[in-house]
């Protein structure tokens, strides 16, 4: 059994804080800090470009990689770290898109994140043939897949609501009308128990700075299956993909299997923060991980509900159908969130009315949960967020 | 006067070494192992997402840029930070064919990085229609552009021979034939004064690795002209080129000019330290940099060519038809580099023969350049590179 008292000691959090927002940005995993410097002084600083040999900063992608994929039921070789989430949307979309050249039709839901249906609109306009992204609601998925489809790019998580697709039910369905599958794990990496290898994926993504804990903008991460690999085309060919990066041949040629996924020179310094954050998983099982986050849910929505009868559930009652966070609605809610970071309970907003948080028990305990619940309580019941200065807007919401 | 004996205490230089690499990583700036571990253990650790807004991650990309601006003759608000250059290029690419669309030929040399050519390369057999990359000599590209061209993508400083382009003249053919211009300043960004406004330069694009001293694998930038800001489709459209990114709209709106080059989550860690190392150029004077460059090249192309004659030199002679390095050629090089190395003289090499060497001003002295002369001039005389371990290819050659 995990020993979550053991891995609270393991991270900063901010006197007064109750952190809901590790969905968002995970905490700071303490060793973070020592390892970035460390690598700083002793690498960049001494070694300078000899690092590239002497600390494994070449192959550094692979190696985080392979302690990622043990977190989403990859093999190991099979994922590379690098880039953003946005890219990897691209490279995989478009990847899997001249996998099945027959088919004209990307299908996603409404509850995709954003940034995965923008990189979807424009790689259907930039190949142009006839290919269509369509988009509909994330309760219809499973019956819009017909054989029309090439691929069916999904994010597992819904980043509004929580609410859980069955990854394995239609990856099967994908499959069996002839289409591929990209999953988006942003959501579902160090939430839960992901296999992308039980649910036969063929793509997965995802990024690092959420349940993973690896800072802000912190790379993300492909997934490639290993049917795929070897024949996948890398759309953005870049260098470290190539077959030889360092014979700087003036031709383009494939890396061997997800080596081709990588594009340009690695974020050495940010994925040394990923390094020391994912030193904290070590060991631990996202079996205990998914149990405690459950109760800490659901404890969270009974004393909501009991407490504060005005906000809406907006997340999925069975806790198997969701994944690590919780929403409720409420016209205010942008007021209520802003009055509640005040008081150091720190959730987010996402618009028009949702108010979201999200459950991580490698750092949030229930004695924490409590005393968040408390201060929420005190802020929706006696209307502390009914102020002109909660009203006021941020860049970021 | 720019006080070179000021810049050179801001760095750390390892015992023993003198450092000729710099035009591939540049060396620490002390002050950025402070700034990054300020920002992880202040900025993450205690405002967790609230960072964002209060911590100033959100417009980091942009206020970043503004000071690579200053750079490259850029003005401000033309120039934002993230992902790699290989990026940035298919991004400048992408969008300089769009904006040129009668047009068929993607027009390079074979004195470009590599992974420009290989991103170029699939770009035009992505978008299809005609579009082909024709990769010409360096000293042909001149007469090369012609009016089938719509894009001339050069590098200006080749990365083995340090050949510099003259980009004004370029230009000027590139747009009297009606061809657009990518310029990758990734070997002249801190190198020499850079002029993307008086040559009239369409797209631009760089790391910050090398002359700039951001780190291995920091952030690269990426410039559009005024002109084309607001008309350039932004082929990699992630969520924070949209023109609201918080709405979280499910259709794609590019921001407004160089905001929508930016694709996914800014990598807030490695920015960190890309401004302490852009703190180092507050009041530096280009000018004095390329005049001492100059001044400690010819002092190195004099001293090698007198001492060690088996070195051939591979750089142009004129000091001003280069950048900021001088490669040599000799049929031992691997050896003999990796011989320099083991005795604290850093360069690199690049098959089949080539030996860099890179002058930074900012941290390379006289003196130590003087050191480094004896050394080599030791190495290659006495034939101390003739030994079997030095023979022995490492992953990053």
């Amino acid at each position: 059994m995990t020993d979550f008292s053991r891995t609270r000691a393991l991270f900063h959090i901010p006197d007064g804080v109750v952190y809901l927002d590790g969905n968002s940005l995970g905490a700071l995993p303490l060793a973070a800090k020592a390892r970035v410097a460390a690598m700083i002084e002793a690498e960049w600083g001494e070694q300078l470009i000899r690092g590239w040999n002497n600390a494994g900063w070449m192959t550094q992608p692979r190696r985080v990689g392979d302690r990622v994929a043990r977190l989403i039921g990859a093999p190991p070789g099979t994922v590379v770290m690098g880039d953003t989430l946005s890219i990897k949307v691209y490279q995989a979309l478009a990847a899997a898109i001249a996998l099945n050249p027959g088919r004209r039709v990307v299908l996603s839901d409404s509850g995709n994140f954003p940034t995965d249906l923008y990189m979807a609109q424009s790689i259907v306009a930039t190949l142009g043939r006839g290919l269509e992204l369509k988009v509909c609601d994330p309760e219809a998925v499973q019956d819009a897949i017909d054989e029309s489809v090439a691929v069916l790019m999904l994010t597992e998580v819904d980043y509004r609501t929580g609410r859980l697709h069955d990854m394995t039910r239609l990856t099967r369905t994908a499959h069996a009308a002839g289409a591929l599958t990209v999953w988006d794990l942003a959501h579902s990496a160090g939430a839960f128990q992901v296999d992308v290898s039980a649910a036969d994926a063929d793509f997965a993504v995802g990024c690092t700075y959420k349940y993973l804990n690896g800072g802000p903008g912190a790379p993300a991460f492909i997934y490639v299956a290993p049917g795929h690999a070897e024949v996948a085309r890398p759309v953005l060919s870049g260098w470290m993909g190539h077959a030889a990066p360092f014979a700087f041949d003036l031709d383009y040629r494939a890396g061997a299997g997800i080596e081709r996924m990588r594009v340009g020179t690695p974020p050495v310094i940010a994925l040394a923060a990923l390094e020391a954050a994912l030193d904290v998983w070590d060991g631990i099982s996202l079996h205990d991980v998914r149990a405690a986050s459950i109760a800490l849910s659901e404890l969270f929505i009974r004393e909501v509900e009991r407490r504060c009868p005005d906000l809406v559930l907006a997340s999925p009652r069975d806790p198997a159908a969701r994944g690590s966070q919780v929403s409720f609605r409420h016209k205010d809610g942008y007021a209520i969130m802003r009055a509640l970071i005040a008081r150091g309970v720190i959730g987010d907003f996402r618009a028009p009315d949702m108010l979201r948080f999200g459950f991580t028990p490698l750092y949030l305990g229930d004695a924490d949960l409590r005393r968040g619940l408390d201060i929420i309580a005190d802020v929706v019941i006696n209307r502390r967020w009914d102020r002109p200065e909660y009203r006021t807007r941020e860049l970021v919401t």
